[in-house]
C-alpha cells in the first residue's frame, strides 16, 4: 500500500530536496567517463553541486569542502586502484559519507581488487543493480557463494526480488562502519528497491526509457549523493530514487504532448528523453518528489 | 541503380537489425573520452548494449561475454600501447571479430605505433574517413607511398572516391587474417563506401549535419560491432552505414516538422539534430534500414 | 554605454566570426573528461574543428597543424604535469598562441605544480570564473595574498567586480611573454568581463541556465580558442563571450517559444537548453555577435 501523504518518511524526503534547493551542496565524484556529464549535469539540475576528480589529492581537497561524496567503478586506470585506496582512506579518517556504485561488480581483476579493499573502507550508501548488489555482498562475505547470474558487462542479468536479502545484508554491514550507524542500499530495476538493513522500500514507476540511455544509474547515484550531503543515508536513497521516478515521468508526458502537437515528431525515443529528464529533475518540486509511490515491505 | 528490394544483400541487412532487436547484443568498446557517451547511447539505441573499459584484464573479461568488440584510437593515454596490444592479441587468440576506427591515422608517434602493431593482430573491420584509410593502407604498406592529404587533425582531407583501391586492398589484408575468410573497410564522406576487397557498395543519403556533431564516425563503428555480433562484416558495416544514413534523414524531416509547427525555432541545428537522431536510431524497422539507397560498383 | 554600431571592435568581432565560417580553422584542446564532448561540439557549432589529445606528442602533432590551441586543467590524471609542461613549452618554441582556462585554480597540489609552471611558458588568453583569476594572479605573484574567497569546487566564491584588477594585472603579464606583445583575460560571469591589461570591457546578457549546466565556461574556452586562429587575443575573447551572450539569449526565445506553442511541456529546463544553445552558437551570423551589448570602463 503506498505509504501515507503524512508519513514521516515522505516529510524527510520533501525536507532533503528543500535544503538541497536552498544550499546547493557540492558532492565530489570519481566516476567513469561514459556517463560523467550526465552525472554533473543531473547533480547540478537536481540543485546541487558537482566537481569531479581522479587524483587522490586533488580529490581530498575538494572533499573537504564537501559533505558528502561519490565514487563510480565504471572505467577503470591503472591509476586508479592506488588513488582509491587513498581517498576511501580519507573519506573514513574524516567521518564523511559517500556513495559507492559497484559497476560491473566481479568483472576483471582490477575491479574485484578494489571492491575488495573498499571493504576496509566502505562506503555509507551502495547503488547498484541487483546483479552488482548480488556480486559485492558475495565478494564481501555476506552471504554465501554468489546467486548472481551475472554480469553480462554493466547490464543486470538478476531481478530486484533476488537482491533483497543481499542488500539487507549489505546495508547491515555498512550501518556497522558508518560514523553514525546508519547506511542504505539501493537496488535499481523496473521497481527499485531501498533499504537500511531493517526497513525496506520498493518505488515502482519511472520509466522503461530509463534503460535506454547510458548512465541513468551513474547519475542516480551522484544525485544520491547530493542528497547525502543535507539528509541521513535512507532519507538520502529514497529522494534520489523518488525523484528519477517523477522526472521520468513527467518527461515522457512532456515527450508525449510534443507528439500531440506535432505528430509528424519521433519523439519518447532515448535521444530527447534525456534532456526532457534533466528539465524534469530541475522542475520537480518537494513536494512532487514526495508524493511518489512509495511501499514499505512489511 | 538502387539494387533491388528482394536483393540478398537487403535481406541480410533486414535479418542482421532485427536479431540485434531480438538479441540485444553487447559489443564492448574501447574508444576515446570526446565521443565515449555518444558511442554507448547510439548502441543501446540501435538496440544493442555496451560496456566500456580501457584496462586488458577489465576488457578482456567482457569481451569474453561478447560476440564482437570495437576499439578507436582517438583519444590516447599513456598506458593504451600496452593494453591495446594486449587486447588485440587476445581478440585474436578467442578469434572474436573486431571493428577498428583508426582516428587521426598517421598523426603522432603514440598512434603510429598502436596502428602499426595492429598490423599483426588485425581487425575485421576498418572504419574510418578517407584520410584515414588511406593513411592505414599506406602504412601497412598495403599501398605505395601515401597519397593521401592528410590528416588535417581528425577531419578527412581526401574525398571517398580516392580511397576506394585502399579500402579494397585493406579489406583483402583483413580478409586474410580474419578468423573466417572475411572483412570489410567502411569509408565514410558524403556517400558511404563499404567493401569487402570484392564487391563495392555506395550509400548516398544522410544529412550534412552529421558533420556538425562530434561523434557521427565513432558511434557508427559502435553501431557497426553490435551488428558484427550477428552478422557478417560486409552485411554489418552496410547495415550500420545504411541504418545511420536512414535515421539521419529521419532526424531532419522530424526537426523540419518542428519548425512548421513552431516557426520560432531555430531548429536543424547540431544540437538539437543529436538527440532527434539517437530517436531515430532506436525508431528505424529493420525494412526501413534494408531500404536505404544502396549502389554497387560494377 | 553601449558602443556604437560602427565601433572598431564590433567590425573587428564580425570580422572574426566571419573568418572562422569562412575558414574552419581547428584549435586542438587538452580538456577535462566532464565537458570534453560540450567543447568539440561548441567548437564545431561555432565554425571550428575540433581536436582533442592528451599526450604530448599527440598534442604537439595537431598544434603543428593549427594556429590556436587549448588547455583546461579541469579533470587532471598523473601523466598531466609532464604533458602539460612539454606542450606549453613546444607551444612556447613554436610561438603558437593558447588559452588557458584555470580550473578550480588553487585546489589540490598537482593542480597548483602544473599552474606554477605555466607561468614560465604562459597563455595568450586566460578565462575562468572570478576565483580562477584572483587565484591564478595570486599564485603568480601579481597580487599580494590572495583576496580570493574560493575556490569551492569548480563555482566561483568571488564576483567579477573583485577581478578586474588582477584580471589586469594578469593580461599584462600576459602581454609581456606573448609572440606579438598582445594578451587577454576574460572573466566569466552574470556580465562578463574582458581586458587586455588596458582596455577593459563588459558583456551583461546571457542567461542564468548557462550556470546550470556543466561545460558553459569550458566550452566558451574552447571557442575562444577557435576565434584566436583568425583574430588577436583580446577580439578573440570578446567575440567568444559575445557569441555566448547571443547565443544563450536565443536558445532562450526558442524554447520560450515551444512552450507557448504547447504549454504541457516543461521547457526552459537545462536538458533542453544545452541542445537549443548549440543551436543557436551554429545560427548566430557575424551581425548578431557583433551587435551584442557591449560596455568600455573608462
Amino acid at each position: 500500500m503506498n505509504m501515507p501523504a503524512q508519513d514521516p518518511i515522505r516529510l524527510a524526503i520533501a525536507e532533503a530536496v528543500q535544503q538541497v534547493h536552498d544550499t546547493t551542496p557540492m558532492a565530489p565524484s570519481f566516476t567513469n567517463f561514459v556517463t560523467i556529464n550526465l552525472v554533473a549535469n543531473a547533480q547540478l539540475a537536481c540543485g546541487g553541486s558537482a566537481a569531479m576528480s581522479f587524483l587522490s589529492n586533488e580529490f581530498s581537497a575538494v572533499a573537504a569542502l564537501a559533505k558528502a561524496a561519490y565514487i563510480n567503478v565504471g572505467t577503470l586506470m591503472p591509476s586508479y586502484p592506488d588513488a582509491l585506496r587513498a581517498i576511501t582512506a580519507d573519506l573514513k579518517e574524516s567521518g564523511k559519507p559517500w556513495v559507492l556504485d559497484p559497476v560491473a561488480a566481479g568483472l576483471g581483476a582490477t575491479r574485484t581488487n578494489i571492491l575488495m579493499d573498499m571493504r576496509h573502507n566502505p562506503p555509507t550508501i551502495v547503488r547498484g543493480n541487483a546483479s552488482e548488489i548480488i556480486a559485492l555482498a558475495s565478494m564481501w562475505g555476506l552471504i554465501e557463494g554468489s546467486s548472481s547470474n551475472g554480469p553480462e558487462g554493466v547490464e543486470s542479468a538478476d531481478d530486484v526480488q533476488s537482491a533483497i536479502e543481499p542488500a539487507r545484508l549489505l546495508a547491515r554491514f555498512l550501518a556497522q562502519h558508518s560514523p553514525d550507524g546508519k547506511a542504505a542500499v539501493a537496488v535499481s530495476g523496473e521497481t527499485d528497491l531501498v533499504t537500511d538493513g531493517t526497513r525496506t522500500f520498493r518505488l515502482p514507476g519511472g520509466s522503461p526509457l530509463m534503460t535506454k540511455i547510458t548512465g541513468a544509474g551513474c547519475s542516480l547515484g551522484g544525485v544520491t549523493a547530493v542528497y547525502l550531503c543535507v539528509a541521513e543515508p535512507l532519507i538520502a536513497a529514497l529522494a534520489a530514487s523518488a525523484l528519477y521516478n517523477v522526472a521520468a515521468e513527467c518527461a515522457v508526458r512532456t515527450l508525449t504532448s510534443y507528439t500531440k502537437v506535432n505528430p509528424d515528431t519521433v519523439a519518447l525515443g532515448p535521444g530527447t528523453f534525456q534532456p526532457a529528464f534533466l528539465d524534469a529533475l530541475a522542475a520537480a518540486t518537494p513536494e512532487q518528489v514526495a508524493s511518489a509511490t512509495l511501499l514499505e515491505d512489511k
